[in-house]
């Protein structure tokens, strides 16, 4: 048993204990119900405005709130169970982080965005907001999957959702930039972040641990169903927040259509790059998700469905082709061990989408608009701000996105060395076996290598 | 091939055939669209009342619907697979007597609540209260899970559900209880009518199957499906048929917080309570849900988010303490074999629900409620009940449900033990072998234990 | 390696750039935003017709759209993953065709349906039609799943698309039949037209292959989640385009309760017709199944509860039979190897269901239907047909289906039989390897048979 498991066994409890407890404090003094949550004040506003029940926003955020929770809890989890040995692990502690991540971003994004008199008011849509925050921190996990403790997790969660909330306010209240899907705020962020981590905490030796980086058949197929629900509600995503109406429906119809054609473009470089013609499930997994990460910004705006399918299908060729050419230099040569491969999902096609948007808003025209303008562009609309501008703004936004990202992962990543954190040992790394009871001596699927395993681990603990 | 699976031939067909047919002609009799549902009687209504299609209860009902209807059958079914050669029976035996029990609760439900004229009416609201009633069921299914004959089972269902249409029309109708989300009328009742069952129903020579009990890798990753489903959608389990607006909104917003916390409670339990820190993907898998069950009752209330935070992250711990702790001690000194642990997941949560739910209760006021006292406590409301005495009606729900669950159980399984039932040996407890086709002389996967426990089976048979 | 491995690396990248570079083309002269996704239009409506936003039709279209869109994705992709070597192949063609049958099937009813002043308008209903024809174009895979290359795949859902287009639209706009659950223009056809194309495409030597055709222990519970979203989602389908309010409402109670039923009779007929009285997970996967297709025309007509019911339990028992009896006879005589057996869980039930949408039709009231008939049956409503002879037209729908279900097949069997479209060899068929970077030298699961395989590979390309 190495000393790092044991210590687990008080560290992990009392980070827990500690971050819940804190939490379960500062709500109890700031958090209070919204006017739709809160039995009085909504009979109140139900009475003085004449309003129907049927109005409350309820009923036109939460199928979308639901569809993005999946995402981050069954899309996130499940994607990440192709390690062969780390299935436990991808799944429980995206369990893990994300649940404190809710919590956590409603306390940040609500100081930011919903308070007044000194208390945060929160109610379905900072529900969404705060899936979406901790859908960046799930970003960054999966840079970092295999390498980490949960208790570096769960520190790491507790400071990128601070980061997340300065960044985020700092573009969507100061700037006026607009990033619905979060191009920006969520993809950007979260992949330079846990770049960055990642790159600090760099594995000279992760060597040792390779063999076990790779998936076996059927961890393929769980992980194919993290794919599939991503894939699925990802319009559900980038059309969670944006405004009702029109709004909603073009951003779903964008992000179907840009997913659509990246998913061809996916399997034509996938069966291109490789030698013998033959499809690769990693591509498969990640690259067809880029289309949904590309109009992540440029989603609501009156894109067209045609220029979805373009910017979906340069994602997807993008992205596949990051896959089998980049990622293997940023390991070598830039010392960033990426294992999901979250900087040709997440962060070209979120630099890309931003660009877009930036793009997409600088042509936008009152005759293509409408009165809808006051939508997408309020500063467009009430004339403080040109088309071009906001453009301008647009594209300073993603500079600012990915300053935040690279200083606060490498400030998070330093914070992470800490040697009491528990990170794993270079040989133990993608290794469901240090932190779960596994199922072990059993004739079947792992139990031999388990064994196997059991032995090194007694070596590299008493190294 | 043992007399028990050779008399399954015509018992199945036959128990299958009779409940279905019986159920058609029932429905046939008394079973009619109700008023949102039938044309004339909709567009009827749409006339007199100056009424919009669109303010069709569908509309506002149906997304949570969905969200509970997935619980049920991918949730409860997939939550069971972790039995590494069960598989089969988990998800597919719950997928049978739900199927059955949502047409026999629309059935007693109907009588006890939606009887005129000599006709049952029914609509969204009683598919919601049938999936309900049919998870009651489940959770009972998960105690005696791999001990019992799909006929058992179609039988426990066909009994249970009509105590549990007595009991709910009791605490719902009779004492005017408030339970929305079932702490008492499902998770309760489920849980210790379940347990009953499985008291009456001992197996002093279970150790025979002990070895079969266990998980293999990817079983556990198929239960995290079924976790993480229930998990994600239990905010709309408990806001499923509260009252439109304010309601709604507040329960999912309560349950998502209650979860929340109760996951990282169950986290750091996990890891306490093991010897060496390790986790448990036992732990994993069920307790992380009790923070839905805890809130059952009192999440449509004004229970304030950090309320709800606190709910969740005692349930978490109690819950898992139970698996570690009580769980064997049931076994060993009371007799009874819970296989999923609902007494952890469901029962003590369930009662622990109920009870927060009467002190809820019992501390409304005016102030805190305003106009929407009447949505939550209509009888407070019309001034015919104090804050306090509601509360004490909800305690008493409590005692009446522990009672209808401990009697009704009881009686269930002594009818149950009918030796032609088709109970499966002591020895060919949770194998799927039993009652399935099973993939057999493969090389890979099951193969070779299915050969070797063929001759088990022969062997027991022959006894 | 084969030559057609080989080939694959050209060919797939460019059949599908050519397709959606044509597609993209198409889109851009031709397909625009409708009022109610285009910025200016809705803003426009709004306020021309003093309307709220919260009108815009995504609201009460969505939810059923995602349900849909998981059946497809999840629900077909995994249903297929049965095949113990063939599952990366099964949800990922199923994906990467309908990713393309989305697109196409978006002109191609566009033209049919919304074609105005040169443009076609689309909105959320266009996504869930495009929806509904790849559906159909997956049914048609499910027949020759395993035994066509991923080129050929995109060529049948080319063909097949244009094919649906045209059927649909004589079926709804021609003849004026109701089919909104799609029994004739989606099931009948897709299952069909597959068979046509299986039949052309019959394999005299594909014994080489079947100890292939089954499935391992953990690939029937990958299957069993697309079975049970299937089943949990098919009221969705069924009602995702129906007239809104009581419609959609009765059809989603019609689908749910015949379901049910055809759960039991199949669960009922599979115990019953094995020698062993043993449970088949082929039948519980597909035949449980056939309960929603058998309803996917009757199911927005007054069909009454108790005849919902009566359907699905007959639709179960004749889908179960087909399993066990009809899927050999047809391959044996009639040369159709059905891979997933799509004659018995669409064919068949599909026509069972015209046949009932044409019987509930002609037996249409207005008693019955008061002023709800302007929905249902318009042509009856507005006196320009009575209801025996919608009934007829009904009945031609479903020969004209059946026409152009079995000509399409046919002609697109003869076109996937051009050599240079990488069909694979008898002896690869039900093989991932093919196609795909299989994880292979590793010593769990599939890793020696993988090598075994291999060398048969080398053998049968050499041949």
């Amino acid at each position: 048993m190495s000393d790092n498991t044991n210590h687990l066994r008080l560290k992990l409890p009392a980070i827990c204990f500690l971050l819940q407890l804190f939490t379960i404090i500062l709500f109890a003094v700031f958090v209070r119900y919204d006017h739709e949550t809160s039995a009085r004040l909504w009979h109140q506003e139900l009475r003085q405005h004449n309003k129907s029940k049927l109005e409350n926003d309820f009923y036109f955020r939460y199928p979308s709130f639901q569809d993005v929770h999946t995402m981050i809890f069954i899309g996130f989890g499940f994607l990440m169970t192709f390690l062969k040995r780390y299935g436990f692990g991808s799944v429980a502690f995206n369990f893990l982080i994300a649940a404190f991540a809710i919590q956590w971003s409603t306390l940040i994004q609500g100081f930011f965005h919903s308070f007044h008199n000194g208390k945060i008011y929160i109610g379905i849509e900072s529900m969404i907001n705060a899936d979406f925050c901790s859908g960046a921190v799930l970003i960054s996990f999966g840079a970092v999957l295999g390498k980490t403790s949960p208790v570096q997790l769960l520190l790491m969660a507790l400071f990128e959702v601070t980061f997340f909330g300065i960044n985020e306010y700092i573009l969507l209240s100061v700037l006026g930039a607009k990033d619905a899907g979060g191009s920006m705020t969520i993809h950007t962020f979260g992949a330079y972040f846990g770049l960055m981590v990642s790159r600090v905490l760099y594995r000279p030796q992760l060597d040792k641990s390779r063999e076990k980086e790779g998936s076996v058949y059927h961890s393929d197929l769980f992980a194919m169903i993290g794919t599939i629900y991503l894939w699925l509600f990802w319009p559900s995503f980038n059309s969670a927040i944006t405004a009702h109406g029109d709004d909603q429906q073009r951003t779903v119809m964008n992000t179907y259509f840009s997913l659509a054609a990246c998913t061809l473009a996916t399997f034509a470089m996938s069966a291109l790059v490789n030698g013998e013609g033959k499809l690769d499930m990693v591509h498969i997994q990640n690259a067809a998700l880029a289309g949904g990460v590309v109009v992540g910004t440029s989603g609501e705006m009156m894109l067209t469905p045609f220029g979805a399918m373009i910017a979906g299908f340069l994602a997807g060729l993008i992205s596949t082709l990051g896959f089998k050419f980049l990622t293997p230099i940023l390991d070598s040569r830039l010392k960033i061990q990426d294992t999901c491969g979250v900087h040709n999902l997440h962060g070209m096609p979120g630099i890309l989408g931003a660009l877009l948007g930036a793009l997409v808003a600088a042509l936008a025209t009152q005759d293509v608009y409408g009165d809808g303008m006051t939508d997408v562009f309020p500063l467009i609309a009430d004339g403080s701000r040109t088309a071009t501008s906001q453009g301008v703004f647009q594209f300073f936004a993603l500079l600012i996105t990915l300053g935040f990202a690279v200083v606060g992962g490498s400030l998070v990543g330093a914070v992470l060395k800490i040697r009491i954190l528990g990170s794993p040992l270079d040989t133990q790394c993608f290794e469901d076996q240090i932190y779960w009871e596994v199922p072990a001596d059993h004739p079947d699927g792992y139990g031999h290598m388990m064994a196997v395993n059991s032995e090194d681990q007694e070596r590299s603990a008493s190294i």
